[in-house]
Order: structure tokens, then sequence, then C-alpha cells
């Protein structure tokens, strides 16, 4: 089952230019800390794990274009100009997938109607739903729920454990990780008269109380792309009317939360544990540094980078760089945070003033 | 399947007033940028959207008191007063519950000893334990697990992948989202001699280190009131003696985490990604907004409302309006940044001050 | 099913000194306010609870050293001088275990070539992929999913939902709660050509956008030591080339989200909601209070302590205490919240000293 290449082949393809021996068998990716026999290559692209390549028990590496590699020390080396760049053909190459035998495995239902696509692999304990429709080549890992007239694309990587709800479109090539959660009902309580929420964003102060809260039902569904990766443990909820919207090619991380109604754009990167509140409206290429949070029907703009932790409260334009909470942008709380640490020599200069004012004042007085 | 009401069904049920045809038969509930055909009511009932009913291709809409309908724009329109109050009725009524048959799936397996009330369905790789007690009605999806003698209320919906622990309680009417857990063991540790931690608190450093963590296992289980609802990849932990206790009518957002040996009271609201610490008591009508943190054995008062990514350490009184980590009155937190903003502008006036008394300094000496 | 144990075994097992009647049978541990018959044993080694001693429903009861029991008002009790210690012993003896049957359950799936030790329990609708190693006395309740080639250490205990990824690595007697995800690919992308995240790293500002996002595969796993416990809906993804690392005796709870190529020390503890991103390295017997964030690539030394909803942005030494976002000692943010406090007197005194100056230059003037 392992593939074998050699520093030739893996030269080529991770467009890097090969010094020494191009007809080395590899069999295996290794940190320069742990290399364990012939067939690895060292992967040592940061300058600072050179040093480790010394003890000759490697004898292919990958490095970058500043390297200095003593002559001898390997038999083959490969210089890649952008290095994280390279890693993701390398890695490309010596993933492994996980086998699920093509086809329906016996213990996996599949309800009347559902539509399987040529070469589709459903795992075991799998449960499709009445009229699902399961595009060619994907693969549903055990355990996996897929909700009635749910669709997904061809080529699509479901984990194990994965639920999808009824009536979810998902697009070409997704990847969804183990336990995630796409299509739950969506968060939407109402009460009979204005509540302690209303009360407190009209006047500042809670008013009145929440009596006999009732539950609004989701309608819409959830509609991704093509391209989207979405991480473990994540939860994207449906739309009450119209959908919940993800473009193409965007990855979200691991517990993540995705309310009702919201809509994010093509080619966004969504960090772990981001909290993105119903209605919100995100651009393209947008990126969500860990644990960002994100009020209700907040608008950010594309390109726009929020740093990890940002407490975002109000739209922002395209290209912002936001940070802190609430968030602002990253240049005003870095001012921020300089002048917080100068109250204390200010507090110091105010009295040392009041001293010398006593003294003149005394000199007047005289 | 699709469920027809005309016009005038609608209006009833939502308690709206209705103008024009009641007459028009309704399969779907649309937003104005989104219909698609005869059958479409379209909700408007924010008056931002109404210029998108003008193109005609919707026949019937909800609209609020304030909007203005052109002549002949709409065959019929209903007027509610209070929408998002609308729209729970609204919803309800198009809202389609996910099949899952009557009865015990073949594929399902049920313990000895457990009782399934009138008209359950147990949907496939459903597992139910010995002793655990299902109500009337109750429908559990796809991949649930119900522990050993837990019991769950009547007319209770428990979505894909649930998980309920050993002894747990549910009330009537329960609604539980894909992959949540509830009844997971407590996180309690406890070293032999006082350990880091707890030299810390004693003495704002750490004296000691921790040698040897012990479990302190959890003996409680959870009681969950009637009429809740739990939202997707939610945790809620056992007691360690006591049970953690979650009152009737409050509603849990998604990848809420609720503490062993937690009080929750009636009809809260925990919005998503909350972290509530164990021992944590908290109130009736409560309101937690995303991602709010509680340290343990803190007691929030009724009412009280917590701003989201609100940090609270300290004990609120009811109707308490926080915000801020660590969290203070919203008043507090608005002048506290307020004059954090004001110091760029004091370092520049005590400035000027130094300057002036340099020169009082100059003509006094001289 | 339940056990008895008198008041004597009690006392020996926890290491208290009893004052009584060692014979009493007891079935049940009970808090103070839920005594419920005969078989109770009352703990209330939190002194404020014993006057709920008073009301004659508990025979017997623990307490600590400093407790004051009225003659007569129980027939035994036991004083313990480290109170939360005790109750880990005593918690043990009553924990019941959720009983699996020991073999194979016959809907569980087992793939050719998994090997399963002595006395294993494998639940219904468990999926153990080919070449998986399940090691002695370990328990999988329903539902879980091992992929192909993990390895699951001796007397393990994995509850109803939990999927372990190909290829991990999992120690002996661990515990793992419902619905975690161990071993999911890791959030790695990259452009072609530099992106928004590197341009403003380097610049401050966002002079690139994200052109053609990358996939890195996770070539690594993940490698957890023995008598580790890991709570619910918490995700651990496997590393890139090398794999994530989680060492011996480390407690991790419920919802916390483990980056990829993370190495964690030894006992350390992990509170909930934690989230650390890629490539950190935590020392041994660090804590990490509830939603602490780590940005990738920092090191904590050991024993740190970071409070509650820290934000830690840079390397922390050995013992360090931090709180706040971004984190920093706590000596020096209880310093920082005490010096914003001080700022609106300030703003009145320089307005004081202003008009001082205003006097003093009239007087000059003159």
């Amino acid at each position: 089952m392992t593939k074998i290449l050699t520093t030739g082949d893996i030269a080529k393809a991770i467009g890097g230019k090969l010094v020494g021996d191009d007809g080395i068998k590899i069999s295996r990716v290794a940190h320069p800390a742990d290399v364990t026999g012939e067939g690895d290559i060292v992967l040592a692209i940061d300058d600072k794990l050179i040093p480790l390549l010394k003890d000759g028990s490697a004898r292919a590496a990958i490095v970058s274009g500043g390297a200095e590699i003593e002559d001898g020390a390997l038999d083959a080396y490969i210089i890649v100009e952008r290095g994280r760049f390279a890693m993701a053909a390398l890695t490309k190459m010596f993933d492994e997938q996980v086998f699920v035998a093509p086809g329906i495995h016996p213990s996996a239902v599949v309800e009347d109607g559902a539509k399987l696509g040529k070469g589709v692999a459903v795992g075991a304990f799998v449960y499709i739903g009445a009229g699902a429709v399961i595009g060619d080549g994907s693969v549903l890992h055990p355990q996996v729920y897929i909700g009635s007239n749910a669709v997904i694309g061809e080529s699509a990587l479901i984990h194990a454990g994965v639920k999808i709800g009824a009536r979810v479109r998902i697009g070409a090539r997704a990847i969804i990780h183990f336990n995630s959660s796409i299509g739950a009902d969506g968060f939407s309580f109402v009460t009979p008269k204005p509540g302690s929420v209303e009360s407190a964003k009209a006047t500042g102060e809670i008013g009145a109380v929440n009596c006999g809260l009732v539950r609004i039902a989701s309608l819409g569904a959830v509609v991704i792309g093509d391209d989207v990766e979405i991480g473990a443990n994540t939860s994207i909820d449906r739309g009450t009317i119209a959908s919940t919207r993800i473009g193409n090619g965007t990855k979200i991380d691991n517990q993540v939360q995705v309310g009702h109604n919201v809509v994010i754009g093509d080619n966004c990167l969504i960090c772990g544990r981001v909290g993105i509140a119903g209605s919100v409206e995100i651009g393209n290429r947008v990126v969500l540094g860990g644990a960002v949070g994100i009020a209700d029907h907040v608008k950010i703009g594309d390109d726009a980078i929020a740093m990890a932790m940002s407490g975002i409260a109000g739209n922002l334009p395209p290209k912002s760089l936001v940070m802190g909470a609430p968030a602002k942008p990253r240049a005003a709380i870095i001012e921020q945070m300089h002048n917080m640490s100068r109250i204390k020599s200010l507090i110091r200069k105010v009295e040392s003033l009041s001293e010398r004012l006593d003294g003149i004042e005394g000199v007047i007085k005289n």
C-alpha cells in the first residue's frame, strides 16, 4: 500500500531543483528529528532545522533556497523557493486515503428514492434518506447521516459521524470531518411582546422580561459550493426562509459555529472555534482567526482579516485588518494598548505638576 | 407532501390583517429576492425589502404595519404588527418534519427492559440501553444513543447522532440537534496535596505543582425540564453528587458547554459557543449572548443579560446587563471605553501644562 | 446492581476518621439537600452545608475537620482533612460503569486484520478498521469508529459516538467522552504566492489577496499517552509530517480544539472550550482555564497557568500565571485594570491644574 517515489519524481512534482541523486527511492516524508530509515525524505524547509541533518541518518531532504548544505551531508536534496507551497504538492503525493469499499456496505440503510452516482462508496452504518442524491465517486465513511432530499456533489469525502440534514446541498469535492453537523435548525425565538433583549437594545436597560418564548422554525436549507472543506465538530445551521450559503473554495476549521441565514463568500479561511451569529454576510477571501466572534447581521467586506479572538460588532469595509473585542483596526488597537501603558507615568507627571504648582502658589502668596 | 394553504388561512393563523384575495393557494414562504412561482408568499416584514416586491413576480406577501404597498402590486398581502412573532406561527405552518417510520427500525438495538411509549419512532442504528424509557410520540432519528435507565419525555425530537447518557432525564417536547452530548462525566480532578491553582488562588503566585491528578467520578445525572431545545454539538455534563439541572422552556444553541452541577432556570436563552463552568447557578429568563464564559460557582440572577463574549467572574444580581471581560455593567464598560479614548488628549494636555509651568517658573526665577 | 458498603468500609477507603457506628449500610452518596433514605451518606465537606444535616433525615455523613456536629445529629460521620481528595476515592467506590457485554456485538463491524485483546467489549454499531489494535479489557461503547491501523491501549473506555482516525495511537486507561474526534486532518492551506495574512504580518496592512488556496495534507497521526481523559465534542487534529502528541496523565475537557502538530506534556489540565492553534508546544502540568486561546507556534513552560479566557500570543516561561487578552502576567493585568480605573479622576485633576495655572498666569500678567 505504501507509495514509493524517486527523488527525481518528487523534485518534479513539487517544482524544486534537485541536487544529487535523482533515483533514491522514497516511501515517507520525515521530520528531521524523526528519521527512521533509508526511504525517508526529510522536510527541512525551515533553515533552523538544517543542523539536524548533520547526523547522517537522512539520505535526502527538501530545503529552502537559503539553506547551506555541507558537501556529502546528503545524497540528494531538493531546493524549493516557497516551502509551504511545496508542502502542498509533497503531502498530496504521500497522502493515503482511508479505504471504504465501493458500493453500499451491507449494514448501511439507503431509503427508497435515494440516487447514488457511479463509484460511490457507502460505509458501515451509513443512513441515506429518501430522495437524497450522492454524486459520482463520493465516499461516505461509517456512521454518516444524509437527510432526505439532501444533495452531495461528486468526489465528496464525508468522514465518520458527519450529519447532513434534509435538503442541504453540498458541491463537488467537499471534505467534511468527523462529527460535524450541517443543517440543524437555527436558534431563533421570539416573545409575543417585546422582551428583555429588545428593551436593552432600545434603552440600555432591562425594562421587560421574556414571557412565552416561541420558536421560529427553519424552512431554509444550507447550500455549500464546490471545493469546500469543513472541520470536525463544526455546526452550520439552516436558514429561516432563504438558505444559509457558503461559497466555493471556502475552508472552515474545527468547532466553528455558523448561524442561520449566514452568507459566506468564496475562498474564505475560517479558523477553529469561530462563532458567526445569524444573518451575517461575509465577502470573498475573508480570513477569520481562531475564536473570532461576529454579531448578528454584521457585514464583512472582501479580503478582510480579523485576528484571533476578535469580537466584531459592526460592519467592516473590504481589506480591513482588525483585532480586539470590540474589534477595531489593528493600528488603533496597538495605539490604544500603547496609550494604556502610559497611564502610570501620566499619573506621576500630574502629581509632579501639582507639586510644582504648590510651590509657585506659595511663592506668589508670599 | 407539500402543504397548501390559502392566504386567508395564513392571515388567520398568524393573526394578521388580510388585504386582497383570501383564496390564493400558497405552498411556500419565500424571501423577496427568491420568488420562484405562483405558490410563493413573500415575507417582507422588514420595510427595506418592500422595493423588491415591485417586479411583479410575487402575488402575495406578508408585510409590517408601516409598509407602503402600491395598488395592484400584489393580489393579496397580510399586515402584521409584530413581524418576528408572526414568523413563529408562519414557519410552524410550513415546517416539514423529517420522517422516521413509527416503530423500531430493524437495524436498531433496544436492550431488554427498555420501555417505549405509544407511537414512538426509532430510526436506523439507534441504540437504547436497558431500562431506558421513551415517552409517547417521541422520535429518535438514526444513530442516536440512549443510555441505560435514561428517561425521555413524550413528543421529544432527538436528531441524528445525539448521545444521551445513562440515567439522564429529559422532559416532554424536547428538541435536541445533531451530535449533542448530554450526560458525559464532569471535568473534575484533585491532587493529594494542594496544587498549582490552589496556590495561585491563595497567594497570586504558583507556589505548588500538580502531582498525581486523581479523578472525581460523576455520580449525578442531568435533569432537563419540559420544552427545552438544545443545539448541535452541545455538551451538558452530569453532576458529581447531585444532578446538573436545566429548567422548563430553556433554549440552548449550538456548541454550548454546560459543566457539572450547573443549575439553569426556566426560559433562559443560551446562545452559541457559551461556556458555563462547574456549579454555576443561573436564574430564570437569563439571556447569555454568543461565546459568553462564566466562571465556576458564579450565581446569575433572574432576567440578567450578558452581551456576547462577556467573561463573568462574579455573581450578578437580577436584571443585570453586562458586557466585557471581565464583565461589568454595560454603562460602566461604555464609560471605560470612553475614558480610554481620552488618554491621548490627556497626554497632550499634561505636556502643555508642563510647558506653561516651565514658563511661569522662568518668570518667577527672573 | 447497587453497591452496598458500610460506614467503616467508606472511612477506610477515603482515609477518614470515623465517629460513631461503623456498620451502617450505605448504598448512595447524597447532597445534604437531597437525602432520600436510610442508605444515604451525606457529603457535607463544605461547612456551609452542615446546618442542612439537622433535619435528621441523614444517618451518616462525611464532613471536614472543622465541622461542628451536634451530639446525636448523626449515627456516624467521617472526618476528612482534604475534602475534595476524599471525594475522588468516595465517588470511585460508588461509580457504576455503563455495561457493554464483553465480546463483539452482532451488529458491530470489525474489518479483517483488526486485533482485539482479551476481554474487550465492542458495542452495537461500532466500526473497527483493518489493522486496528484494541488493548485488553477495553470497552468501546455503541457507535464508536476506530480507523484502520489505529491502536488503543488496554483498559480504555471509549464512549458512544467517538471517532478515532486511522493510525492514531492512544495509551492505556484512556477515557474519551461522547462524540469527540481524534485524528481529523489539520487546517492547513497555502497560496502559490504570499497571501493576505502573510502581507499583514510583514507590513501591518493587507497588501495581497488570497488566490488559489491549496491544501496541505496531514501525513502525521495523533499519539496520546497513558491515563489521558478527553471530554465530549473535543477535536484533536493529526500532524502534518510528525504527529500531534499528548503526554501521560493529561486531562482535556469538553469542546477543546487541539490543532495540528501541537505537543502537550504530561499531567496538564485543559478546561472546556480551549483552542490551541497549530504547532503550539505546552510543557508539563500546565493548566489552561476555560476558553483560553493560544496562537500558533507559541511555547508554554511547565506549570504555567492561564486563567479563563486568556488569549496567549507569545511564549510563556515556566510557572507563569497569566490572564487577559492579550495575556500578561496576572499582576500586570491587575495593575492595568487599576490604572484604567484612575483615568476619570486624572482628567479631573488635570482640569483643576489647568484652572490653577490660569489663575497664576492672570496674577503674573497683572
